[in-house]
């Protein structure tokens, strides 16, 4: 859908623009009957060529860049069938989000972890992501949107930006991988967080009742803390904070994390859950258990603390343990000093 | 209401309250009746003792802390009416937020500047200060809330916080001042900006039109990056920058600053959006054209720029001078390297 609605840029700025399907047939179908996308709910832009995944080659042929646009489950897939179809650093944007985690319990940013598995095969990769509140209903509606692209080489994310910049698509450029990137994933995890609260006020004020936000901000004042933590760790900069920020205000509103959240909230164990939002991804579930993980490997070598982490831990036992969810507010005021 | 509010930590705690109106004699006297509060619209904890103005001496004597309740707007009397009341280096904790200009265009926040102001006259203060994500409701509620108390002495801090935590009054205690208190004074301005966007969703979608988030998201991103500029003008510890985001939050949410920042957003003119408007008390417009003013002084001499506030700017030259909500989408995209 990301990858869909990034072709409103495209075409406005009077590029080509080739989609290819992967596994969704009847939606490239759709969009070359008539444009109309079935899960974007929207009619792409006139002039958008649709291939299904065995013209892929086709699709490629004197492309100037290729959108990467799988979700983080589809990644491994993108990096093991896309990539070794291109040359040597053919520019590449990825609207992936997401940490990989080592072996040794470091967390790498995707697109660095895939040029680093190239690189020891002998192939040189340019490789670039997307990050930022964006839902592609909206850019698929040109409402303003303000995201950032990260990447080793700031001349080709000026390049980059000068190709997909528009009246309403503004683009902050980083190279910063690991910032951006730690920022976008990470507010996927807290935008669970702060739902998590939606859902306990369904229990205290019935399902329909006043919304209150007292707890809610707590939660994002949290997330902001963890995710600074976790940033710094990772050696970031804080400057890209403000994608985590903005990213999560979106995400919270967002659908499936705060659907889970609201669940996990009211009191469902985390199996049950699951299974009401059945077929649904979860990016979230996905980054926290991944990097909670990663925090536990680093305590051991004495450079984290999960201390510092209260509620990712907590988010992470309510997924992987059955845990409940019983926020640890008091673990969350700390001295400033 | 935020002052009656704090009568619930504090009476859950066993301590004694007393209560001091200073304008809203009919408040005083509903709560000396039956406990009720009329505009916080809640009935006040069992054996809170009320006061009118005329009353405030013997309300003070025996008392072991002061909590000032007033706004911003009530301030100046507070420094001048209450605080010569009290003895040399008596507690006291203000939940009234801001910053003060000075003529040469420095921002200090009020605890600070009223100690300033006390030493030159010989006396010394024991100045503290509430910040981050509470609404009085909520609080008089007993929902969860996580803030923080600003002080120049640690001790005094942890003193206050053993008065005042309870299992749903989370206390983190700062030594930063500035930095808590610019934050939580920037989210005033920083919401109605949000709320520009919600404004504009009007105008496209219609007055009940479904809402759209990456337009807001990009404000919250935007404010959050212009947060962070001012709190390192001012030398601030940036772990205080999670104050800004939970309060912004909750603020967005939050009643009078939205509905102003929706009508900007809407197109009305400032002035007309102030009558409509009228009675309520703005602390998002004081502290927009305080700051902006105090930016442009500073960019005189060479230590700040305009260029760095696009948005802040946007929204004084609305309150100051008229302007229209053409929000500077452009000015937003940054390089971060």
């Amino acid at each position: 859908m990301m990858g869909s609605a990034m072709s409103f840029p495209a075409r406005d700025n009077g590029h080509e623009v080739r989609l290819v399907g992967i596994h969704n047939r009847e939606t490239i179908e759709s969009v070359k009957a008539n444009g109309w996308h079935p899960t974007l709910k929207r009619t792409l832009p006139e002039g958008v060529k649709c291939y299904h995944i065995e013209d892929l080659q086709t699709a490629l042929d004197g492309a100037d860049l290729v959108i990467g646009g799988v979700s983080s489950f589809g990644v491994d897939w993108f990096e093991q069938t896309v990539l070794p179809l291109l040359p040597d650093n053919f520019p590449v944007l990825s609207i992936t989000k997401g940490l990989e985690k080592t072996p040794e319990g470091n967390l790498v940013p995707f697109p660095v972890a895939m040029t680093r598995r190239a690189e020891a095969q002998g192939r040189k990769m340019c490789l670039n992501a997307v990050g930022g509140p964006v839902t592609s209903y909206e850019l698929a509606e040109r409402q303003q949107t303000c995201i950032c692209f990260c990447g080793p080489d700031i001349k080709v994310l000026r390049w980059l930006k000068s190709l997909l910049e528009t009246d309403y698509y503004h683009i902050s450029l980083t190279t910063d991988i690991v910032g951006l990137e730690c920022a976008v994933a990470m507010k996927n995890a807290y935008a669970l967080g702060v739902s998590l609260a939606v859902g306990k006020n369904k229990i205290e004020f019935g399902e329909e009742g006043v919304l209150h936000y007292n707890p809610q901000a707590a939660l994002f004042e949290q997330g902001t803390t963890e995710a600074t933590r976790l940033m710094q760790m990772l050696g970031a900069d804080m400057r890209n904070l403000m994608f985590f920020t903005g990213d999560l205000y979106v995400t919270i509103f967002g659908g499936r994390t705060r659907l889970i959240g609201t669940l996990l909230g009211q009191g469902y164990p985390y199996t049950e859950a699951r299974e009401m939002l059945a077929g649904i991804t979860l990016e979230s579930v996905a980054i926290t258990t991944r990097v909670a993980e990663a925090i536990r490997q680093q305590e051991k070598l004495g450079k984290a603390s999960t201390k510092d982490f209260p509620l990712l831990m907590l988010i992470d036992d309510m997924i992987s343990r059955g845990g409940k969810a019983d926020i640890p507010w008091e673990l969350f005021p700390q001295e400033i000093i």
